[in-house]
């Protein structure tokens, strides 16, 4: 019999060590944590293959451009039929700062994950969010703050 | 014997449902979160049962108001005298955009819960929470932030 | 044997006990978080035992001083060598507002702390973190605010 619980406290620290990775920006660590058939959809920034994601975090999100992505509220179910595949809901709290350009965005979303268990243990399959909200604003201006409710996207 | 792992995952998941359906604003599904005879004390906003919450928050917090509230840091403990009851502490980050009216809020507190066993899983008996801090202010106006410390409450 | 989960929830017990005692300025428990021969080190501020770290706390986060510390994403290990020593790396959203000086600062920052187990349970051996972004800002100036980047630290 499969231990559920173990299975979901791997799934929950392959999320953690994404996100760490991520806003540490360790690519080729952060690579690891996909299958590699892997897809994303971050509110309609689209990925279809885990090379692709990471290469536009590479060029995207390096020195300068700080991110906290912060996931909360895990709600993760092992698929029933098939002890390899399981779902995870998460509540994404998360922030883009650039400085040089004086940019930053907060935001929520609701994330909609699915997980397959390989050789090397658990991996991402899909990842994606959508917003609950999305705020913008020049750090230079901030009383000109924009609210995008929920859907909302801005691009990196 | 029962589980106490499994009683305070539940909980845990019962949490975070409750908060997700009330940040998508999905009322009906947000009302079987509570038992029965649920109360409820949002730091002086005070409900006596859960129809009079729910009715509160489906009139107060509609399109346009956008809400974000993630609860960390759980300490949940099972009743020794009674395994059908139990009661959690939680730390509340939260944030209120009324773009329309400009107005933001954000804020934390400590949640006090206590959670009830029913017929169809556990429920939330009480929820209540204080306040740590809370900030208010107009978007149009940001150097106008006001701070309120411990035990301040705004109402939405 | 040891039963791993139980002392991994433990652990997690013990901070946000402490993060809670920490915010609501209860320095007599906080103190109870440490073992006698704990270390500390926020980004450069650092202590060589919890008595001068406490007396710190006490002496500069009174009232007036709101601090909100959330830590994310636990990643808690046992040391496979000693079953009374274990890791744990956090992710931490902490903000700090003095509104008598309008001041005000929010950051991320990686903790890495080790825990050991006492007689009297698990308590912080280290704890200490990495800045991954500083903002600091006077709430009569938003505009004004300053960013620092990883390894930022500004002493409260």
């Amino acid at each position: 019999m499969t231990d559920h619980r173990a299975d979901v406290e791997a799934i929950t620290r392959l999320k953690y060590r994404y996100l760490r990775l991520l806003d540490t920006k360790q690519w080729d660590e952060f690579a690891t944590c996909f299958a590699p058939e892997a897809t994303a959809d971050y509110g309609g920034l689209a990925f279809d293959g885990p090379a692709a994601l990471v290469d536009y975090m590479r060029d995207n999100v390096g020195e300068g451009v700080i991110t906290m992505h912060q996931a909360h509220h895990p709600e993760i179910d092992l698929d029933p039929e098939d002890p390899d595949r399981a779902t995870g809901t998460w509540y994404l709290h998360d922030k883009v700062i650039v400085d040089a350009f004086r940019f930053a965005l907060e935001g929520g979303a609701i994330y909609e994950d699915r997980y397959v268990r390989t050789a090397d243990g658990w991996r991402i399959a899909h990842t994606g969010y959508t917003r609950t909200f999305e705020l913008t604003w020049s750090l230079d201006d901030p009383a000109g703050l924009k609210v995008g409710g929920p859907g909302a996207h801005t691009h990196a």
